[in-house]
């Protein structure tokens, strides 16, 4: 991608985000911020409601042992409420957010987003809560019922051949430990479907 | 309880829903139905919004391989939407509601809930998929996070003595098996925190 399309690509992002939500009065308030990747964006949830320009972002949940989950994921136009949540009536989470990759986000402050009157934002604001709750009962299913080696296969099941990720960063998607992870990993390594590097993983498709 | 007050009591709890929701233009057609101990309220999820009169309920997701797990619990007086799914935008579950105990279910069938404009019933709604949000994702965390034995005890700090339950119900419960369950059960009983008996367990407090 030229630099010139990137540039348009995330505009257009925005004015879609813009329009779908009905933001157009509120537009001179919309910052555009970047995060570099495993950056947490917010140390509180009051931040702003917020659209993913470039890059992707992932919702977690950190447990006082400092084990992570993931939630669910957040790609390119996707908008997320749960950094505004202070401003959403009976929702108190405990919930960060963090770019995957380095990642543009646009935020609509939560103190901005309070005044919004209009049907549309609200219907939208609906919509997506809807289904966060979908994609959090989905992780749960997952979480509960289907194997952590099973799990880790799927994850791994992507369209390049080298994927390079630690063994740790895999165990903070599944609120897993490294030890459990390596475990599994090794295994796979043992069945021939992939091969163990530092820092990357060699798929054998 | 007496039989009077207990009467009263239902009828107030649907006076509150009724209140609080801005339900009087449809109160013609809020039924009232009773579910024995154990039963599935619906076998779909387009029934409508439900209050619960008498008794409790229980939200859960079953597993291809038949394994369960309570997703949240419902007291009296709450309010479930999601037996009414098929009218929320972007709501497609795979969940279904258990009657917990003997219960009285006050129904607001799905085809009229989606002729509501007013914003009272909407606003009431969306807080509570808000709450539910937040309920799944509390299970989630202790699902990824607590070990199992440990979820076990705190489900079994009850304020009674002794409590009917089958080592299935609980397993159940946490989306586990019933092996798993008794061999945490039996090494409860050899702390001597509890004693095992057939469809019971006696705490030692």
């Amino acid at each position: 991608m030229d630099k010139i399309k990137y540039q348009e690509t995330k505009e257009e992002i925005l004015k879609q985000w813009i329009d779908e939500f009905g933001l157009h009065s509120y537009q001179y308030a919309i910052k555009i911020q970047k995060f570099p990747k495993g950056k947490r964006l917010f140390s509180s949830l009051c931040e702003g409601v917020i659209c993913v320009l470039e890059g992707s972002l992932r919702a977690l949940s950190v447990a006082e042992s400092g084990k992570e989950l993931t939630l669910f994921a957040l790609g390119v136009g996707e908008v997320c409420v749960l950094s505004s949540a202070c401003m959403i009536k009976g929702m108190d989470l405990d919930v960060s957010l963090e770019a995957v990759q380095t990642s543009d986000v646009a935020i609509l402050p939560s103190k901005i987003a309070a005044q919004i009157t209009d049907n549309t934002f609200h219907n939208q604001i609906s919509l997506i809560i809807n289904q966060r709750l979908m994609q959090v009962l989905k992780t749960l299913n997952q979480t509960a019922f289907v194997p952590l080696s099973e799990r880790v296969r799927e994850f791994l099941n992507l369209p390049q051949q080298e994927i390079r990720i630690t063994h740790e960063e895999i165990a903070n998607h599944f609120g897993s430990t490294r030890e459990a992870i390596s475990r599994i990993l090794k295994e796979m390594e043992k069945n021939g479907e992939i091969s163990l590097h530092r820092g990357k993983i060699i798929r054998h498709i």
